[in-house]
C-alpha cells in the first residue's frame, strides 16, 4: 500500500513515518508539506497538485483548510482519502458528505482503536445505566493544549447524550453551592505537564461505580489507527467511513 | 412482593433488610436463621420447613448446604428461588439445573448490576482486543478475605477466556525472570485494610490502554441487585435465570 | 476514657457510637441532642447545660452554633474539647483561639488520619515540585453534597498554596480556549452516586506525574480519628491542638 | 557543561541526546559506543580509553561491565562520574564505594525526580502507617520487560522495609486460600502492551486508603534526571552521591 502523506513535516506526520516502518505493507510514497526544511526518505512536494507520484491512498494529518486541494486530487486520480484532521467547519463537513456519494472518504474525531472501542461501549450501555447512575467524564492532557474539554471528551459525551435521549447538560466544573441534578454530565479538563491523553467515563450509582478509561501512551497510537484506516480504505470506491467500519471489518 | 429471606441474621442478610426498606414494593415477610439471637421486624424460623408464612419468592444469602431444603420448600409451594450464595459443588449445580426444568430459579456469581454490565462488555470486546492487546485483571479486597483471586475476578476472567477461544492461561503473580507470553491473563489479588471490592480489567496495547473498573462502595449494592432479581423472578414458573436476564428485562 | 458526645443523634454521631464500641477504652458516657427520638445505651440530654454526667472529654459532631455552650461547659468543668464540626465563622475561630490560652481545645478540618498524613506530605514537597510540575486536585463525592469543591480539597489546596509562597490561583473547571498558566491550581469537583469521598493531588511534570490519593471507604474513618483525638486530649489542660499533634504523639 | 556519554548509541543514549538539546548548558561533547552504526553530531569512540575530548563529567547509560574503564578514565582525568546503569554486582558496588573516597561518583537505582520524591516520602511515613495500614505495591510495565518485580518496585519496597524495622516479607502474588498476614508487603507485577512504567504504593487501613503513584510518561524523564545529576556533579571532587543530594541541592 503506497501512501501520500499530507502534512509529513508536522508533529503527527513524523510519528506516522516512524509507525509506517513497522507496519506491514505500508509505504510512505510521497509527502506534502509547504513549510518543512527536514529531509525525508521519500519525495516531498510543496503543494498537493504538484505531486506526481503514484499512490493508493491519501492520508491527511494537516489542517482543515487543505480539504479542497485534497478532494481535488482524490477526484482526479480516483483515490480514497483518510482525513485525520479535526476542526472542520459545518460547510466543510457538508462538502465531505457530498463528496462521499461518488468517492471513498474516511473521517474520524479520534484515530485510536481504543477510543473507538469505548465509544461503541457507551452507545450500548449509557441509556440503561442513566436510569440509576450519574455520569461524569474526566480528561487529562498536557499543559500546552488550548481547548477544553478535549474534542475526544466531547465525542464521547455526545455519544452518551445521543444514547440517553433525555435532556442532559454538560457541566464543565463546579464551584460554590451546587446540588447535582441527575441530567448533568460533568466534563472535567485536567491540564498539566506532558500528559499525552487520558479519558475516563464514570457511572456512579448507589453503592457502586463503573469506570471506563482510555490512556494514550504515545502519539504512535493515532498513527497506527490511521494506517489501519488506510489499509481498510484501499480499493474502496465510494462511501463515507469511520473507525467503526475499520473495527468491524 | 413478599420475600422469605434465608440467612436473615448474617452480614448480608442484615444489609438486605435495610435495603428492602428503601426498595419499592419489597417486604421481608419472614426470615430463616438457625443461629441469630437478634430481634427482627418479621417472624424468624430456625429451619426452612418450619416456615408457614405466605411469600412470593425465596431469597437465599446463606450457605451452599441449605440448597436441598430451599428447593424442597420451593417445590412444595411452587415458589421462585433467588440464590445469592456462592461455592456450590458441581453436584449441587447439576441439581439446580435439573430443578430449573420444572421450576423458576435464579443463580449468579455476583449480584451487582455493575459487575454484570462489565461482564457483558467483556463478552463483546475480548476476542477482538485480544489480537493486539495483553489482558490483565487486578482485584482488591479487605485483609480478611481468604480466597484469591476473588470469585468475581474468576467470573470475569472466565468470560474473557470463553470469548477469546484461544489457549489462554491465568498467571497469579510474577517473580524473577518472566517474559510475558501473549496468552497469559494476569490475575492479581491485592489485599488490605477494609477495601470493599474493586475489579479492574486492563487491555494493554501498542501506545494505549483500555481499562474497565468496578468499585463496590458498600455491600448494599449486592442487596439491591438481589431485590431486583426477586422482582424479576416474581411470577416466573420455570427456567434458569441470571443477572443478564434481569438487566435485559 | 468517658466521652460526652454532642450531636449523638446525627449521622456522624451514630457512626461514633458504633466506632466507640470497638475502640479500646472509649465509653460514650452521655449524649446531647435536641432533636433525636432514637433510644441510646447512655443518657441523652436536650441541652449541654442540663448534662450532669461526669466525663473526661467533650466530643462535638454537631453544628457551629453549639460552640458557646460547649465552651461554657468545658470551662465550668475544666474539660478538654474535641471539635469535629466545620464551618465556623472568623469570630468563632477567634473565640476558639482565645479559649485555648487557658483551656485545652482541638480543631481539625478533616478527622481522618490519612488526609492529615497527605496534608503533611504536601507541606514538605509542594514548594520544590512547583518549580517544574503543574498541580491539580480532583475530589469525588456523592450526589447529595451541596458545596464544591469540598472543604477537604480546599484544606489541601490551601496547604499547597501556603507552601509555594507564589501567587497561585484556584481554577474550578476549564471550558473553551484556555491555555493553562503555571500558577493555576485546578480543583475539580466530581459528583455522583454514593461515592464516600476521594481526594487526589496530581503533580504533572515533563515526562512524569506524581499522584497522592486518599479514599474514604466509610464514615467510620472520621469517627476513629475523632476517638484518637479524644484519647490524645484526655488530661490536657491548655493549648490549641490539631491532627498533626495526634499524629506526632 | 560538556558531557561524555557512554552508551550513546543505545535506546536511553538517544533519549539523552535529544533531552540535552533542550537542557540549559548541557552539551554532549563526545560519545562512546562500540556497536552503533548511526551518525551523531559529536565524535564517537569505540572505547573509553580512545576518547581524547575534553569534558566536565562522564555520564554512563551502558552496561555494568563498562565500570572499570569508566573509573580508569575518571581517575586519569579527575572527572566526576554519573552512573545510570543498574545491575552492578556486590563486588562492583564495593569498588564504586571505595572509588568515592578519592573521587566524585553518583549512583541511583532510578533517575526520575518523581520516584526519588516518593522514595523520600516513604522513608518518612512507612513506620507510622505500618501500625494500622497494610502495604501493597503495584507496578506496571510493557510486555518486553523480563524481570519482575521491577528494580524500582524493589527499591521502594526496600525503603519501606528499612523504615518499618519489623520482620516484613514480600509476597509476589496470591493464589488459593491465603489469609493476609500484616507483615506481608504485596508486590504485584503487571505486564502488557507498551506501558512505560507505573509504580503505586497502597496503604490500606480501616475505612480509608492512601495511595502514592508515579507514572513515567516517556523515557525522557530518566534523561532529564541524568542531566540534572550531571549538573550537580560538575566540579565535585570526591564523595558518593545519589538523587537525594540532587533533590536537596
Amino acid at each position: 500500500m503506497r501512501i501520500l502523506l499530507n502534512g509529513c513535516g508536522g508533529k503527527m506526520g513524523k510519528v506516522v513515518i516512524e509507525a509506517a516502518k513497522k507496519f506491514d505493507n505500508a509505504i510512505i510514497a510521497a509527502g506534502i508539506d509547504n513549510f518543512t526544511k527536514d529531509s525525508f526518505d521519500f519525495p516531498v512536494f510543496k503543494t498537493i497538485d504538484s505531486c506526481n507520484v503514484s499512490v493508493d491512498v491519501i492520508l491527511d494529518f494537516s489542517r482543515p483548510d487543505a480539504l479542497e486541494d485534497i478532494l481535488k486530487l482524490a477526484e482526479k486520480n480516483n483515490l480514497p482519502v483518510v482525513l485525520c484532521t479535526t476542526g472542520f467547519s459545518d460547510d466543510q463537513i457538508e462538502k465531505i458528505n457530498a463528496f462521499s456519494k461518488e468517492h471513498a472518504i474516511f473521517r474520524s474525531g479520534n484515530m485510536s482503536i481504543g477510543i473507538n472501542v469505548i465509544n461503541n461501549i457507551l452507545k450500548n450501555i449509557s441509556a440503561f445505566l442513566y436510569e440509576n447512575y450519574d455520569i461524569e467524564i474526566i480528561e487529562k492532557h498536557h499543559n500546552q493544549k488550548v481547548d477544553a474539554p478535549s474534542g475526544t471528551a466531547l465525542l464521547l459525551g455526545d455519544t452518551i447524550k445521543a444514547a440517553i435521549k433525555a435532556d442532559t447538560v454538560y457541566v464543565n466544573g463546579r464551584e460554590g453551592i451546587h446540588k447535582r441534578e441527575h441530567n448533568e454530565i460533568g466534563v472535567h479538563a485536567i491540564r498539566g505537564g506532558s500528559i499525552v491523553g487520558e479519558h475516563e467515563i464514570i457511572f456512579a450509582g448507589q453503592g457502586e461505580t463503573i469506570e471506563l478509561k482510555h490512556t494514550a501512551i504515545s502519539r504512535e497510537v493515532f498513527a497506527v489507527g490511521a494506517l489501519k484506516a488506510c489499509e481498510f480504505m484501499q480499493g474502496k470506491s465510494k462511501g463515507l467511513y469511520n473507525m467503526d467500519n475499520v473495527l468491524n471489518s
